[in-house]
């Protein structure tokens, strides 16, 4: 924990558009963050970037000294990273951002065989790690404008508790955390950032984003 | 065609709950509907009481009547169903609205192996036929109860002019239909079935839906 109390952050591909963009948030919002990169001199370059309250090492060093782990890289990096890191997470919550894109066809759904990139998270850190899967559909770019970002993000986990603590972290970055079950359910918000892709794309639009409607409507 | 020129809607299990309310929403917009059911006289019975400009025949009549069919019948019927109206279909749109829900996990994403319920669709019915895949996260209970439904309807074709005309149909039932990708991409708004549902149950409330954010921020 960091001295005022919060988690500490560490982000594995912390480096790239969405890493980076998820750094400036959280550090804006007071929390310690540690970006980790597989080169500990280019993470300490973009961390002094970032400015302060973000720090930069070793993707193991950085996930090391984090109470919470979020998983940023590329889907093509996501298996190995996770292999690399699995011994100094166990007993932390590692969060899932990484989406099963298959490029050259990014805007096509082609989820993996496990079902999502979530649960293959799952099987590779073990029942000692609490996975949680999140912001597969927040937008990098809005992420680094800074302000409220229009989109909900939703968030699995087989882990009540790992979920809560993970949506708590959602207001800092996005317009709200909103639980979405357990980790099989990852699968919809991964499938989504295709769909958004396509729709950027079809619609000519900059970011669009989703949003749960209803909510605020309880049952008679 | 109606006379007023308007396609003439049929609606495969139209006697359900999504069925009905979507039969409702289309005859009140001023569509012809027929829904479809096993039984002629309960899909009779059934159109009767939904009101003027709704009729009831066997799904294979309704199919045969229609120059749109929707399929709104439970996952375990899907396939028999599409083999069942595979001959009075072709060169017409077939809109598949089935969800692939696994009772009694209703609330957990199951995805079929072959990456969804539309692709499966468009796999029995054949090149003929163009397949569409629409209204999976709109509630039934909102289109029964009249008035606008605040849930966008993600809407998915590999034919660009039958998701247009679906996606012009959607107006009807919903706040707006938004065009998604290929068929490919209706596995993220089938698993967002299951995840709507785990938010109804957990969030308590009576209809969680989705609305697409950023749309309207064109790209510089």
């Amino acid at each position: 924990m960091s001295e005022n109390g919060k988690p500490v952050i560490g982000i594995m591909g912390g480096t790239g558009d969405l890493g980076s963009g998820l750094a400036k948030a959280w550090a804006r919002a007071g929390y310690r963050v540690v970006i980790g990169s597989r080169s500990a001199e280019k993470a300490a370059a973009a961390a002094s970037e970032l400015g302060e309250g973000v720090l930069g090492a070793a993707n193991l060093d950085a996930a090391t000294q984090a109470d919470i782990v979020i998983i940023a890289v590329p889907f093509s990096s996501h298996d190995a990273t996770l292999e690399e890191i699995k011994p100094v997470v166990q007993g932390k919550i590692v969060v899932d951002a990484a989406v099963p894109l298959v490029p050259p066809k990014v805007s096509v759904v082609q989820l993996p065989v496990a079902g999502s990139a979530a649960q293959m998270a799952q099987t590779i850190l073990g029942e000692g790690v609490k996975v949680v899967s999140a912001f597969h559909n927040v937008g990098a770019a809005k992420l680094h404008a800074g302000g409220r970002v229009e989109c909900d993000v939703l968030v699995f986990s087989d882990d009540k508790d790992a979920r809560n603590a993970v949506i708590e972290l959602c207001s800092a970055v996005a317009t709200r955390g909103v639980g979405g079950g357990s980790l099989a359910n990852s699968a919809a918000a991964e499938a989504l950032t295709s769909v958004l892709i396509w729709i950027n794309r079809t619609y000519k639009c900059l970011g669009a984003g989703i949003s749960i409607t209803g909510l605020d409507t309880p049952k008679a």
